[in-house]
C-alpha cells in the first residue's frame, strides 16, 4: 500500500485519518487543466534541455492530453489517497506510459508546480472577471442611455438631497467597475511571473530554461528568486482583494435595488424572472438576487481574511498551511463571477416606476440647495443663504407644505433677494440641468458622459 | 414548468441563471435530518391541535421517515430546481402521500423552518465539538502524566525563560480547551430556544402549541418574539466564534509542534503516520498535520467574518442574505472537528527527544531568575538582584560560557550575597521544584494538577 | 540614561526609534487604576507572607494611592521612556518612597501584572456594557408600551409581509440585547480568574498566597496554570466578540431607522437634538447618529479580527505581540458603550408618523397571508390557498388596486370558499390580532410580553 | 449657542452627548494641511471663475496660511463643538477675515472637501511608504551583499530542506517589497483623481473649473461622475490593503528573526539597541521589535476589515458612516511606516552566528536532494532516486549519524550508481553552487541578482 512518492524515509504508513485530513484533490482537482498545461511546457523544455528524449517527451505530452480528456469526460476519477491533483496525474501518467512518466518530475517540485498551476488558474479567472465587468458596464451604460431624462431624488444619508438624472446615478457604478477592471488588470500583470523551475525552494542543478517555460505558459518572465517563487501567495490575496472590492460595489447596488423595490419607495419594478416568492405570503415578490449578492459579500470578505491570516508570520519558504489557499480563492472567484452575471441580468430587466419617482420628487424639499445657490447668485453670502433656505424648509415642513405651494411673493417674505424666477429654479429638471460643472448631473453632461463611457469600455482589453 | 410553491403571483418563470444562483440545496441538503425531525414534531403538534387528522399525521410522519431513509441510502437525490432542502422534501412527500403533504406547511414558513433546522444542526455539532474537546483534554492529560519529570525550557518571546515541566506546559492547553468547552456549552444553551411557530415573522392565527414542538425537539422553550425568531442568527455566529477560538488555541499548539520539530530544536519526534514527505527532498518528514491545522485557522476566522459581515445592518425580519449562513457554519464546524481529531492523534503519538532537551536546557542561562530570586532571599532588593544577574549573564555570554562553568567563588566576585548553595539553585530541576506557588510548575504541584484536571474533565457533561 | 529595569545584560542603550516603537504607556496608561489596585493587593499579600514588613507595605500602599490621585489630577504625567504604565508607576513609587518601592515587584512579573490589569479593566467595562444594555432594554420596552396599537408593515426581504405591532418589532430588539447581556455575563464569569502570581510564566518560589490576592481583587479563584495565566487572552477576544454582536444588533436598528427616516418611508420623526444638517443642503436633517453607529460596526469587527490574528499561532507563553491587545479592546469597548448611549437617546426621542404608516399599510397587499389562511380555514389546502391569493394579488397589482377595492362578491370570483367576512379579515388590525400564537404579534400577546420583558429586565443583575 | 452651519432648519440644539459622539476633529484634525491646501486651490479657482474678487481670494489664501501656521505651532486649538477640521478652519477663517471667509464654501460641500483631503493625505502617506520600502530594500540588498557566502539551511515546513545562501534568502524579501512598491504605486495612480467640485453629490451650477483645481493639487484629472466623487472610498481601502500585504511580508521576516534568535537556533545576534529585556528574567534579550511588528499585523488586517465592512451595502452617495474611514486609514499607515522603519534598523544591526549555522547545516540531511539529483544524473529515474535517498536518510537517522559519516563505499551498498564523487556532492557549498538555474541559489547567480536588484531599486521613482 506504500504508494506515496516519498515513502522511502518512513517506517509507518500514513494513517487513514491523516490521509483524509491532508488530501487536497477534492479541491485542487479543478486545477487539472493548468497542471497539465504546466507539465507539457515543462516536458517540452526538458526535451530542449536534453533531459528527456524526443520519444519520452512525446509520450508524456500525449499521455497528459489523454488524461485531460479523460478527466473532463469523467472517465478518470481522482483518488484522494494520492493526495493532490499533481500526484494523481503523475501516477496515472506513469501507469499509462511507464518510465518516462517518472522523469517528468525532474527539475521541479510540487512547490513550484502548484504555484504555477494556481497562477495560471487565477490569471484565467481574472480574465473572466474582466470580461464580466466589461459586459456589466455596457449594460449599465445602455440602461443609463435610456434614462437620461428620468429624474430621481439623489440621496445622501438616505435623505433626499438634490435631484439627479437616473443615468448619472447608474454611471457612478460604471466608474466603480472601471476601477475594478483596472485593479484586476494590475493584479493580473503583477501575477504574471513564472515560478516554474524554482523547484523545492533553491532552484535546480539541471540545465533548465525557465524563460522557455515562462514563454510557453505566456508568463511575462520567470521569477528572479526561487525562494520567493515557492513562498509567495500575494497574487492569490490580491485577486481575492479585487473580488472583495467588486463585491462591495455590487453590495451597494444590491442594497439600493432592495430599497428602491420596497413598497414605500416603489421606484423600480424588477423582472419576475429575477425574483422569487414566499412559501407563505402570496403577495411577495422578493428581490432575492440582490439580497443574495449582498449576503455573499460576507463570504468573499471572509476569504480575504482567511488568506491574510493564513500567510501571517509564515516563515519561508513553502509551508503546508499554504494548501489552504485554494478553497478561498476558488470560492471567491466563483462568487464574484456569478454575482456579476446575475446583477447584469437584473439591471437589464429593471424598469423604473415614473409615477412613484414623481411622487418622491415632490417630497423632501429636494431643490433647497438650488434655492440657496439662487440667493448666492443674488449676492447673499453662502452661509446666510443656507440659513434663510433652512428657515423656509422648517416653516413649510411644520405646515405640511412643499416649495411648490409658495408663490414668488411668499418667498420675498423670507428674503428680499428672491425674484419671480425662483419658482422656476426650484423645479427638479431645472435643478438637474443647472449642474453643468464637469462630472455634474446636467442632462447635457450626462449624455456626453455616456458617450465617453462607451468609448472607454470599448477600448478595454481583457 | 411552474413548480415553484409561490408562482401564483408571477407572470414569468425564474430564469435558469437565477435558479442556479439562488438554489441552496447543494449546501443545505445536509440539513435533511434536522428538517425531517422538525417536520415530524410540527406534524404531531398539528394533529394535537386538530389541524391534521390522525391519518394525515401518520401518513406525513411515515412518509418523512421513508424519505429520510431514501436520502441516506442515496435512493433520493435532491433537485436544485426545487431551491432548498425544505421544498425538496415537501414536494417529494406530496408526491408520495398526496394531499396531506400539502397540509404540513400549515402554520409555518420556510423562515421559521430553516431557523429551526439550523439550530438543531448546530446544537448537534456543538455536542460533537464538546466530545472531541473532552477527548483531546484527556489525551493531553495522559500525555502530561508521562512527562512530569521531563523538563523543557519554558519560553517567553520564544527565548529561554525558566525551566518548566513539560506536563505543566501541556496542562496550559487543557486550561484553554476547558474554557472552550465551557464556551461551547454556553453557546449551546443560548441557542436552545425554538423558533418553530414564528411563521413568516408575525406568528400565526392557527391554534398551534409551540411549547409542544419545543419540547419534542428538546429545546428549552419557544422563543418569545416571532420577529426575532426568524431574523436571529446569533447562535450561528456564536458557534463559529467558539470554533475560531478553538482554532486559535490549536494553531498555537501546532506552531509549537512545528518549531519543536525543526532540526535546531529537535525536541520532539512525530509519529510517521501523522507526517508526510517531500516529492523532491527525500530526507523530509514534514509536520503537515500541524501546519494544516495552523493554516485552516484562517478559514475559520474567515467564516466568522463572513457571518458578521452578512448580518451587519440587515433590517428585520428575514432577508435572503441569511441563506449564506450555512456554508460558513458547516465549513468551520467541519474544520474544527477534523482538527481536534488529528491533533489528538498527533499528540498521542508525539515523543520527546530527551537528549535534545538536555542540550537546550544548558543554553540561555535559563535559571537566571532563580539566581536573582536567590539574591532577593539573601536580602538584595529585587531590582538590584536583577541587575547583578544580568551582568553575570552578559559576562558569561561574552565568554561563550554557561552558569555551570562558574564555581561558588566566581559568583562571589559579582556579589557578596552569593553562598555555596548557589550552585544547586541554578540546576533546572531545583528551579522547577522551587516554583511551588499555586499554579506553578513544581513537580509536586503538577502531579496534583493532573489529578485535578482528570477529575474536572471526567465531570464534564457533553 | 540607563533607566531600564533590565539594562544589566545590555551593552547598548535602546535606540530612540525603538523606544518610541515599543512604548505602550500612551495606550496602557488608562490601566493605572487597575494597575494600582492590583499592586496594593499584591503588597498586602506580600506583607501577610512576610515578604514585606508592615512599614514597607504601608509605604507602598500609601505611595500608590497618592500616585493614583496625582495621575487623575494630571499632576503626574507618564514618561514614554519608561515603556509602560507598570514601570511608570513603579519608578515613581521608588522615587517617592525609596527602597520598599523596589520590593513591590517581588514574586511577580510584568507578564502576570498586565494580565491582571487587563482582566480587571475588561471586567469593569463589561459591567458598564451590561448596565447600558439594561438601560437600553428599558427604553425599548417603555417605547414599546406606548406603541402596542401602532401597526406597521412587518417586512421580510424589505418587502411588506404582514402587519405587526410596532411594539412587537421593538421587542425583537429586546430579545437580542437580552442575549447580549447574557453573553457578556458569561464572558465576565469566564474572565474572572486571577493570573496574579503566575509570575513570568512558571510561578514563583516565594511563599505567596494567590487565593488572597484573587479574593482581594474579587476574582473567583486564582488560575490553575501559570503558563496559561500569562499567555491567555481569550477574555479580551471574548469581550470584543460580545461587543461585535452588540454592534451587529445596533447596526440593524440603525439601518432600520435610516430607512424609516427616508422621505419615501417617513415612518419616524427623529429628535432634532440627535440629528445634524448639511453644510450645503439647507433642508437636510440627517440621521447621523444612526449612520455613525452603523459605520462604527466595522471598527469593532476590525478589532475582533486584530485580536484573533494577533493570537494566531503564537507559541507559549507571553510574547510581546500581545502588547497589541489593548488598543482594540479599549477602542471597541469605548465604541460599544458610546453607541448604546446615543441609541438610547435616539430611541427615546423617536416618534412615529401615523399618517405615513397608514399610507404604507394600504400598499403591498400586506394581509395576503391572512387571505390564504382564511381559505385554509375554509378547507382549501394550503398550497392552493397560496396560489389563489397570489392570483388575486397579481390581478390587483396589474390594475393598480388594493384589497380594499374589492367587495366580498369580487373575491368569490377567485374562489367559492370566500365568504362575506373576508372583508374584515384583510384589515391590518384584525390580521395582527389573529396572530395569537405564543410569541406572535397579537396585541394581547404583545401587552403580556411587555410585562414579561419588564420583569426579566428588572431581575437582571449587573 | 447656535453655531452650527446648518442650524436654520432645526428647532432644537444638538445634544452634548451627540456632539461628542459625532465630532471627528480629534481624528481628522490631522488633515488640516490637506484641507488648507485644498481650500487654497479652490479659492484660486473661484477667483479665476469670477466668484471671488482678487481681494477676497487674497484674504482667504493669506488667512488660511496663517491658520496653518497657528495650528502647527499649537497657537490654534480645535474646538470639538465645531464637529470637524473643515468647520474649525472655516469658522476661524471667517472670524479672522470676515465676509470673504463665508464665500469660500461656494460651489463645494463637505462631501467633496473631505474626499479631496483624504485623497491628498493618503497620496502623501503612500509616497512615504514607497520611500521607506525603497530604503528597506536597499538595506536588505546591502545586508545580502555581505552574506553571499553565508550558507544557511533553507527550510520548507520549517524543516531543513536544501542549503541556500543567506543573501538569496534576504533577496526573497526584496522581491516581496518590490511587489509592494509596485502595488502602492498602482494604488496611488488610481487614487489620483480629483473629487473637488463634485459638491454635495450632483455637481454645482457655479461656473467652476475642476481641471484647474485638479492641476493645482497635482491630481491627474477631475473625476467624471460627481456621485462617485463623494461616495467612493476605494482609494482608502486599497491603501490599507497595500499596508496589509506589507505587514504580512514583514510578519514573515519578523517570525523568522524570532525563530532564528531562539536559543536552539541562535543563527542571528540582534543589536542590543533593538531589543529589550525582562523585568524578572535577567538573562533575557527579547526580540521585541520583531514581535511587535508581527503583532501589529493584526491591527492592520483589522483596519482593512473595518473599512470593507463599513462600505458594505452603503447606498449612494455620501453617508455619515464614511466618517469612520479616517481612524483605520491613519492607524494602518502609521503602523506600516513605523514597522518599515524599525525593521530597517533591525536588519541593519543583525549579525549571523556562523558557528551555530555550521552546526545546523550538519543536521537534517540537508543535501539529500543533491544525492537524489546525483543519482538521476547517473541515470536512475527520479522517483527511484528519491526512494533510495530516503532509505539512506532513514538508516542514518536511526543510527544518529549524518551523510558525512559515510564513505563512498558505504553509499554503494544502497545503489550501484554511486561513485566516489558523491562525497563532494553532499557538501553544502557544492549543493548551493550547483543550483545555477535562473533564480536559483548558486552564489554566482546570487551575486548577479544583487546587482540586478540594486539597479531595479535605484530606478524606482517614489
Amino acid at each position: 500500500m506504500k504508494k506515496k512518492p516519498w515513502s522511502g524515509r518512513f517506517s509507518q504508513d500514513t494513517s487513514g485519518l491523516v490521509e483524509r485530513f491532508t488530501e487536497s484533490v477534492s479541491i485542487d482537482g479543478r486545477l487539472f487543466v493548468q497542471d497539465i498545461e504546466g507539465s507539457i511546457a515543462h516536458a517540452e523544455m526538458l526535451k530542449a534541455a536534453g533531459l528527456l528524449s524526443e520519444d519520452e517527451a512525446r509520450a508524456i505530452t500525449q499521455g497528459l492530453r489523454e488524461i485531460a480528456r479523460d478527466i473532463e469526460s469523467g472517465a478518470l476519477v481522482f483518488d484522494p489517497a494520492l493526495e493532490d491533483v499533481h500526484m494523481n496525474i503523475e501516477v496515472e501518467l506513469t501507469r499509462r506510459i511507464g518510465e518516462p512518466g517518472k522523469k517528468l518530475h525532474t527539475a521541479r517540485s510540487r512547490n513550484d508546480q502548484v504555484a504555477t498551476d494556481l497562477r495560471l488558474y487565477i490569471r484565467g479567472r481574472l480574465g473572466e472577471v474582466c470580461t464580466l465587468l466589461r459586459r456589466f458596464m455596457t449594460t449599465l451604460i445602455e440602461k443609463a442611455s435610456g434614462h437620461v431624462d428620468t429624474i430621481i431624488p439623489g440621496m445622501t444619508h438616505l435623505q433626499h438631497a438634490q435631484p439627479v438624472s437616473f443615468a448619472h446615478h447608474l454611471l457612478a457604478y460604471v466608474e466603480m467597475f472601471m476601477r475594478d477592471f483596472d485593479r484586476a488588470k494590475d493584479a493580473a500583470r503583477r501575477l504574471n511571473v513564472s515560478p516554474l523551475g524554482s523547484a523545492a525552494l533553491a532552484g535546480t542543478p539541471h540545465p533548465i530554461d525557465r524563460f522557455m517555460t515562462a514563454a510557453a505558459l505566456q508568463f511575462d518572465e520567470p521569477g528572479r528568486n526561487s525562494i520567493d517563487g515557492v513562498s509567495d501567495r500575494d497574487f492569490a490575496i490580491e485577486a481575492v482583494f479585487c473580488a472583495s472590492v467588486i463585491m462591495m460595489h455590487l453590495s451597494r447596488l444590491a442594497e439600493e435595488i432592495v430599497i428602491w423595490n420596497s413598497q414605500p419607495f416603489s421606484w423600480v419594478v424588477l423582472p419576475d424572472a429575477f425574483c422569487t416568492g414566499s412559501s407563505i405570503m402570496p403577495q411577495k415578490k422578493n428581490p432575492d438576487v440582490a439580497e443574495l449578492v449582498r449576503g455573499k459579500t460576507g463570504g468573499v470578505y471572509g476569504s480575504l481574511v482567511a488568506l491574510l491570516t493564513m500567510m501571517k508570520a509564515l516563515p519561508l519558504a513553502y509551508n503546508r498551511d499554504m494548501q489552504e489557499d485554494k478553497a478561498p480563492v476558488m470560492q471567491s472567484l466563483d462568487t464574484v463571477c456569478a454575482c456579476l452575471e446575475v446583477m447584469d441580468g437584473l439591471v437589464q430587466g429593471l424598469e423604473v416606476n415614473r409615477e412613484a419617482l414623481e411622487r418622491s420628487l415632490k417630497a423632501g424639499f429636494i431643490t433647497a440647495t438650488d434655492m440657496a445657490d439662487y440667493l448666492v447668485e443674488k449676492g447673499v453670502p453662502f452661509r446666510e443663504a443656507h440659513r434663510i433656505t433652512g428657515e423656509i424648509v422648517s416653516y413649510l415642513a411644520s405646515q405640511g407644505k412643499a416649495f411648490e405651494d409658495l408663490g414668488a411673493e411668499d418667498f420675498k417674505k423670507f428674503s428680499q433677494a428672491f425674484g419671480p424666477d425662483i419658482v422656476t429654479v426650484i423645479r427638479p429638471e431645472s435643478s438637474v440641468d443647472r449642474r453643468r460643472s464637469f462630472g455634474g448631473t446636467a442632462r447635457a453632461n450626462v449624455k456626453a458622459m455616456i458617450e465617453d463611457a462607451r468609448t472607454r469600455v470599448e477600448s478595454l482589453e481583457v
